[in-house]
């Protein structure tokens, strides 16, 4: 195989990738030492100026409120995403290597990115980090990682850093505009992370599109066991789902209503995605691609809603709803966005992620606009939707039209900055592989002697000769 | 393969399977609309009321108590009993992912059952539902997924939609009667998940006896690789075993003890497996079938007892006991099921859960029959036993009755439920597969195609035709 | 394949194995029962105690401090370094479930050997556990499981039972001299654990040289699939590293800053291994085994100072270093031990654990001696380094020197303690197998009939002769 691979495209990124990886990193290594620092919470420092006002005990830091569903979702960012996309059946490592790879780059810059707008200590210059920062970070880069996605396969590492780097860079901005100028609510990040993230890596894909890969997709499909390998991915994404949607909502509460939502969303979907799945296959037999990608579905569209009084059976029908869109999505449009519209998307990430993400903006306008004291109670409405300060005079119903103008944000960002971000990375300067290489872990993995891949009777020669040595 | 599916039986379920998702999910909805609502815990409507009861931190809420265990109970669930389902060489599809519809469904159908005898909120007539139900709807669920082993590879995904629609509702009956009525114990659920899930899907399995079945076996064992992702189930189940005794325990020490105890009996067990498996082999071969299931044992046995004053010893008296038993019984017991009481058990769920789970019945009963203030203290022994109300003048000596008495309960619930189900499942409507089928995931899942698959003769001359082409 | 092993050497452990199981599994029965009972915070007994102390709530009850980082380092044990030992193409058998074996072992030995050392109540002479004293058990195995990581594949699992039995003694005394005696902090174990671990494994590994081992190493390498699975171990490593290094910190600011700084680490540590791992290959192509194990050094680099004031930058650079370093160590260090130090090291645990945790010895010696009550605060000094008592006159630049004496101390345990249990593992008595059957799980597990495993042509026959019939 080693001869096809630089048919027609040079794809060693031995200078390029190591040069990305040192420069970045170093980069990263000087910004933190000027601008980062542990804050209150997470610093002795403050140990007498606990106690002087009155937060006695430990238990009471925001350590012990959000760490159990941070370790979630770093499961999700690393697992669930990762092994969701070993499912290709010869590119399992860059599947879940490039993930890792561009997951622990993107949530150093998103620290640094998240915390200017967000977490700056004007007294002294500072970004003052804590395990809620922690959390942002992992979900600034799901958004990249969505992206990754639409053009898993069809790109170097080199590429993948790029598009981290802008991604994350939009996502910071984007996020600043809908949630601190727009106010709007968006717990679970169905507008902000997988709006966008769904419409970047999918403009990504239109910009790098590749008109003759269709004839050499060989590769472009899975084998049984690493069907199986990506239903880890799913399963683990799917069970911490309610982790996810809840993790930065408010203490008490809020947390727990988030999570009771979800947990009903996603059950709901996995019937719904069951019964099309069924439904329209020859022999009424189910689909992996179906399991592994559209049972998720009802989380991205709960995400914005979640905390909010969506009420149980709010969320089974968000969920239903879903399962069916999601399902018939990679039945009906991934083909034809393929075929008409030049967008080529391996995992299906407008099934799963840009659709429902913006049902669940739609859904979070509309439990927004339709909020009320009978049923928030007084505090609870403020609480909930966070109408204080500037915003004391903010009616439920003009919450929803923010909540829609988040949404429009969202895909502005999203499809203006993945078509940008594409055009830089049509530049023939990163190493991407031929059509040829596409799905394969060839050009940038070093692969194990496997028997398996060697044609039979080869393999079978192979093995006599070496039983003569 | 194809021309072999039609043979007897027609396994099509193109219309039956999406009916039956789409019309008990929607039954879901309206039953959730009628019933279903948040708790006080999770609503922010009772803001101002908690601040008037003195609960004024939000670290009090039943979420912070219980979400990490919750978490470790739904990876066990969808995780743990999905990939401890995958050991087949060609049913890891069906394993896993008919483990997802089920436990998907019926965690719904959990919640509105045990709430209609728990949770029920008499002046308005809605069930209140908090973190609390997640666990106990995920426990309940988890007596189907144990049935499931029984019969795992024998039947349709319409026959396992209804096994669990009438195993969730005997459940809740049978729960109800063992924890309220008989004031029986049960935190781990040694006799009301396992024991009952036991019998439950044994009855089952005999009433729909294969007696053709092991001459087309030629499907019924494992691969390498299906092995190693059969321990990924076995290892999640075990590791968060803790979580799943302590889960809905008390608070404080309760959780506590009940997370030690059960951490020690699984560590006994381990050993003992793992000498009994080496003993029993011929070259003192480890059997992989040991390691995946009987090191659990310990786990299950351990579950009523978890939250009383065991001891340390006595839990890893316990696991020994149960890792030789649980062994054995995967070398004997099983094989005699089979040949002479016409019972098919797939994975042996009568050695890792029906029967530590009635050894975990007894070892509560003598437990509870032991206790004292001496040991308990006298606040102590009130809270953990709960002898309050009605059961003021509880005894330990009584309680140890009542726990004998629960165990009856369940055993008789799953015979008597296992057999009236299975008389159901043996109409011929629910498209189950032929023998020849049986341990197959080509009736119900479109598979790749691969390679693996085909004679490798025939594998090298397709191989050669695609490159001519 | 059956007929090789037995040509040199007897592998059989039928009577050794299950006797070496029983006997220590019994003789842990008696010792709990005489030594070990439940702490204050694990029993209802000390119910009214608690009130009398104004320890109102249950929340502050220490499990729900450290419950869950106990279980995600409980997964790291398992899944993680279980997994991660899986990489080979015939031995994840021996991998994942030796690992199981020993770890479930060990942990209730380093229970009472760590509790003689720390936990005794010396008014009735019994060790009392909580939750803190599962996790130190946990880490006390991680031990272990680093030294098995050097000799996977060529010892038989007697001879892990005698490591793990050893490695445990020595760990607590070691731990004791260090921690308690010697006075330096250890949370995260850089040397406790893992420099002890490493050069416990190395020595022994040198003292089981196989000088032919090389010849026969057919089957020391990895397949596709094998490569994926250890990603599942490297992963639940890397992500639940956070957990691991602040589970037994102070409650509060100190697990906080722990838990930030050791996710900075391990972040940093990706890139640069990546840029290595592809600047070191010819056409720049990646490495498995060091995305496997060079991405979690930073992790193990930053053990000792995550707890103190190390600061988020400080965290990058020695992540930094040792992804650079670790993975040269792979590329470089690896092959000259075997050549010219007869230390055949399988998993590279002199890269991944003896060299990082050298380093993060010394990180954590400089750190003590740099801390100032300017950074730390007074109280937050006193807190984070524990002077009190008969420390009231500690000073940070003692506390430095101290930190290095601790250091040395690990080591020569290591290699002492390994040099002695090595030749104990030389005595012609435990099974251990020939050098042809090494990295192979034929002589100790019963193994499927995979159809892989055969010669193609031989299956093709086979497939048609079981048609036949």
């Amino acid at each position: 195989m080693g001869d096809l691979c630089d048919r027609e495209k040079n794809t060693n990124v031995r200078i390029s990738l190591p040069a990305v990886c040192f420069v970045w990193q170093i980069a990263m290594i000087i910004l933190f030492g000027v601008f980062i620092r542990y804050n209150e919470e997470s610093s002795p420092f403050w140990i007498e100026h606990r106690k002087a006002n009155n937060i006695s005990s430990d238990i009471e830091n925001d350590f012990y409120f959000r760490y159990p569903s941070f370790q979630d979702v770093h499961v999700m960012i690393f697992v669930g995403f990762g092994f969701l996309m070993t499912f290709l059946k010869r590119y399992s490592f860059g599947g879940v290597g490039f993930n890792f790879l561009i997951a622990a780059f993107g949530l150093q810059w998103a620290l640094l990115m998240q915390g200017w707008f967000h977490s700056l200590d004007y007294s002294d210059g500072k970004i003052k980090i804590g395990v809620e920062n922690l959390i942002n970070a992992d979900f600034c880069v799901a958004g990249c990682l969505i992206a990754y996605g639409a053009v898993l396969g069809k790109v170097s590492p080199v590429q993948l850093m790029v598009l981290t780097l802008f991604g994350i860079t939009l996502f910071a901005v984007e996020e600043y505009i809908i949630l601190n100028l727009i106010h709007a609510r968006d717990a679970g990040g169905s507008m902000v992370i997988h709006t966008f993230g769904g419409y970047y890596g999918l403009s990504i894909s239109w910009m790098l599109y590749r008109p003759n890969l269709s004839q050499s997709n060989r590769l472009q499909g899975s084998v049984y066991h690493s069907d199986v390998f990506a239903m880890i991915g799913t399963l683990f994404l799917w069970m911490f789902w309610p982790s996810f949607n809840s993790a930065i909502t408010d203490h008490g509460d809020g947390q727990h209503r988030a999570a009771i939502n979800t947990y009903l969303a996603l059950a709901s979907t996995v019937l719904t995605t069951v019964a099309i799945s069924s439904l329209f296959q020859k022999h009424g037999k189910l689909d992996m691609v179906h399991i592994q990608n559209s049972t998720l579905a009802g989380g991205v569209a709960v995400g914005t809603a979640a905390e909010f009084m969506l009420m149980p059976y709010g969320s089974l029908i968000v969920g239903f709803c879903c399962g069916i869109i999601s399902t018939l999505g990679y039945i009906y449009i991934t083909p034809f966005m393929e075929k008409h519209l030049k967008i080529q998307d391996t995992c299906g990430i407008h099934n799963l992620h840009a659709m429902p993400g913006v049902i669940g903006g739609v859904v979070g306008a509309i439990t927004a606009a339709a909020a009320s004291e009978a049923v928030y109670g007084h505090e609870g409405l403020i609480n909930t939707f966070d109408f204080e300060d500037a915003f004391k005079n903010m009616t439920p119903t003009r919450q929803g039209g923010h909540q829609a103008a988040g949404l429009c944000v969202a895909i502005c960002f999203g499809v203006g900055g993945g078509i940008i971000v594409g055009c830089i990375l049509r530049l023939p300067i990163w190493g991407d592989p031929a059509d040829d290489n596409c799905f394969d872990d060839e050009p940038y993995w070093e692969l194990p002697d496997d028997e398996e891949s060697i044609p039979p009777v080869l393999q079978y020669n192979n093995h006599m000769r070496n039983k003569d040595v």
